[in-house]
Parts: structure tokens; sequence; C-alpha cells
């Protein structure tokens, strides 16, 4: 498969359970770091309910800016389970029972346990490819750029996992974090900042955390070429190396100046 | 302070380190159950780059839509920080080094340390109120109807406090969680279906989650009448118990069979 540099993708958690605080998304999380893995840039996450009209708005805008929309939540049996539906409004196209996924339904219920809620499961936009999984059986669904995947982590994982050898790869991004330790952003951050200037095609980020009733700062570098990275790594070390230094050397004209 | 019945809020998450899966976000569940708390309805939650035209692009997206924006991350010292002038421009309003912020900083920073870098920390566009914080002393701040927070959750979370109290609050939503273990969501789905449409005030979802090899299902009721909720719930029990018998009768009659 021929390679761009940048692939990207957007994901959309869909469902009022994460909106309400009850439950915690790691969904996003777990694909950001599996697209960053196979050389795709996300670029955008939204979470929203289970709300046909939104649903249909957000797909539409993202996948028409992004390479790839990857989608979780409200694929299931129940009433507030629309995803399938309102996938299908978004791209204009009918929706049916699928027999294919019908047929992945019954390898895990018995033909008589089939009712009409389990039946939904198998509802597919039309022109939709089928994404199987094997905990649950009941499939989520490819369509354009769309990705289709259940809520539950362990399932849209193994989703993620079919769907993942078949996605286009950008040049992966290379990362380079740089611990700043003891030496505060305010100190470090114009040096940084001519870095990141002469540097255009990187992006350079600091992270600082608070623990312990003290700040812990991470640079980070990223980029597509590794030699960039690497050079601007080294620029970035040389910098918070001059910085200790100076730091050492106040601190000896003090203990001079006391003496 | 008059009650709506609703208030709407987005969160805002800004930061390339998100989106890369270097950080995981946990942010926004936070907010989300602050807002809950409180009575304000959170609607939707983006997360995006580090890129000036998607931070005016999104926030004058939500801030057009919702009662209240909150957003997190990028007011630092460093050149990625962008969060405060990217807000300026959304509001088209400018944005300069605010006396009140600078006295903040020197609570914490030493006058002759306060160099280029940190006085960044203290650019507040125009008409905004400061949001102040303890820990850093580096204010947020709150324009027109956008609350401008840290990323650093420990921050983040002394500055909400620090608005919490201000917010308008509409009716706090009560939620009633029935656990439905052992009863598949195919079997309760058409049941809590007709439950659901006989409250169309209500939000009525069914939360499986999967864990040691097997489905644990949770079906939530959520409203902001406390009576209605109550009845949906008792409606929902009732549904559950008359399949749990129903299963019990056939086990019976199964066993009775085999006699």
């Amino acid at each position: 498969m021929a390679q761009k540099a940048d692939i990207t993708a957007a994901v959309l958690v869909i469902g009022d359970e994460i909106l309400s605080g009850r439950t915690k998304d790691a969904n996003s999380g777990y694909i950001a770091d599996y697209l960053a893995a196979i050389g795709v840039d996300l670029r955008e996450v939204r979470v929203i309910g289970d709300v046909e009209p939104e649903i249909v708005a957000a797909v539409n805008a993202l996948r028409a800016r992004y390479d790839y929309v990857f989608t979780t939540g409200g694929i299931g049996p129940t009433h507030d389970d629309i995803t399938a539906d309102a996938i299908a409004r978004a791209f204009g196209v009918g929706i049916s029972e699928d027999p294919r996924a019908i047929a992945l339904l019954l390898e895990k219920i018995k033909p008589e346990d089939l009712n009409e809620a389990r039946r939904r499961m198998a509802r597919v936009p039309h022109g939709a490819e089928l994404v199987e999984n094997d905990i649950s059986k009941a499939p989520g669904f490819w369509i354009g750029n769309v990705i289709v995947m259940a809520g539950v982590p362990a399932i849209m994982k193994a989703m993620l996992d079919r769907v993942g050898p078949k996605l286009c790869k950008g040049l992966k991004v290379v990362a380079r974090a740089i611990l700043a330790d003891n030496i505060p952003e305010g100190a470090y951050a114009a040096g940084l900042s001519d870095v990141a200037r002469a540097n255009p095609a990187l992006s350079i980020g600091s992270y600082p955390s608070f623990r312990d009733g003290g700040f812990r700062n991470e640079i980070v570098v990223r980029g597509k070429d590794a030699d960039q990275v690497g050079a601007a790594a080294v620029a970035i070390e040389a910098l918070l190396a001059s910085l200790r230094e100076g730091e050492a050397g106040r601190q000896r004209a003090q203990m001079k100046s006391r003496q």
C-alpha cells in the first residue's frame, strides 16, 4: 500500500453515559495509542450523546475532514442503541437486517433466542462491510471512511484489531521525551521556543505535571523525520544542561559571597 | 439565582499530548462529574490539538451552542501554550499583560525571575475575569460564557472550585442504576423499550460491561423529576423480576421433563 506522509483520523465517542460522568471513556485514549503506533495521526476526538441528529451532524463533519473516523458505542440491542441508523442517515443510504450479521449472531445465540431486539444488532447500513469480533459476535461495520465499533472496551479492541491491518498507514511519528526535572518551565521556555522555531516540522511540547507538592516537567519532541527529532532533542538537552550549569554557578557564587 | 431546567455545557480539551495518546485525559471526566453534581448538563466534549485556527473554530462553535464552555490546557509559559491568544481571536478582542495577573504571579515568583516567558502567563484577553488558583498562582480566565483553565489536573480542579459557585445551576439530574446481572440485554430490550417510550422525558440506558469472560449489564434511569425516575425504576425492576421468574419456571419445567 502506498504511503502518504499524513493519514488523519478522528474518534467519535457516542453515549450519554460518558457525558453524565458515570462511565469514564478509556476507548479514545486506547485508539490514540493504537493509531500513533501505526502512523495514523489522530486530530480530533468528540464525545456526544445518544441523539440522532447530533450523531449525523458529527459524523458528516468529521468524515469530510479526516481520512478515517472511528466511532464507539451505541450498537447493542436496546432502544438507546441508535448509532447504526444514525450512520445510515448520515450517508443517505438505507439500512436493513444483514444476512451476514444474522449468521454471525447465530454462532452465539440459539435460533429460538434471536428475538427482535437481538436482530437489531444485525441492522447494517447498505454498502457497509462488517467488522467482526469473537467476543460478542455482534459485528460493527465499515462504511466509506467511517468505522463503527462497540462501546464495551474489550469488544472495541477486538474490532480495532480486525480493522487495523486494512488501514492505510502514514509515516510513523517518532517521539523523544526529555525530563526537565528541577528546571521550571519558565526558565527554559525562551530557549525551547528558539528550538521550536528552528524546527517548524516538529511538534515540541512542554508538559508539567504536579505531584507531591512539586512540578515535574517533561519536554516531548515529535515528528516524522527521526534525524530531525534526534537533533532537536540534542539541542534541548544542551539547553537544559546550560541552565543547570548556570544555576550551579549561581549557587557556588552565593556560597563564596557568604564565606 | 433563578433556575432554568437545562443549563448546558461543553468541554474543550486542548493539547497535542492527548491526541498522541501520551497523556490520558482525565479532566473531561472530572468536569463531567462536577457539572452533573451541580445540575449543569454536559452535552459535548471535544479534544483538539495546539493549533490556533482549530481552537478558534471550536470555541466559536461551542460557545454559540451551549450555556458554558470549559477549556483545559495551553495556558502555561512555553511556546506551545497558545490558548489565551486563540480565545482572544475567537472573541475578536485584544490581549495584553494583565496587571492583576502579574500581581498574582509575583506572589509566587521573585521579581527578578519574572522573565518574558513567565509574563506570557499573565496575558489575558480584554474583558476577561481572572480565575485564580493557589497552586501555581498563574490564573485562568472567564470571558463571555467561556472558562479557560489549566491542563494540569490539580490546577484545573482548583480553578473549577473557584468557578463552580458562580455558575448558573439547572435542576439536578437524578439517576437510578439497576443491576441486571445474569439477564442478557437481548432478553430485556423489548420491555425496556416500552418503559422508555412511556417516559420520553427520561434518559434510560442499558450499559453492558465485559469482565471475567461474562457480561454485566446495568440499566440507568436519569431525569430531573425524581418521582418519574423512581416510577420508571420500579417498572424496570418489575420487568427484570418477571424475566427472572420466567427463566426459573423454564428451568423447573426442564428439570421435570428430565425426571
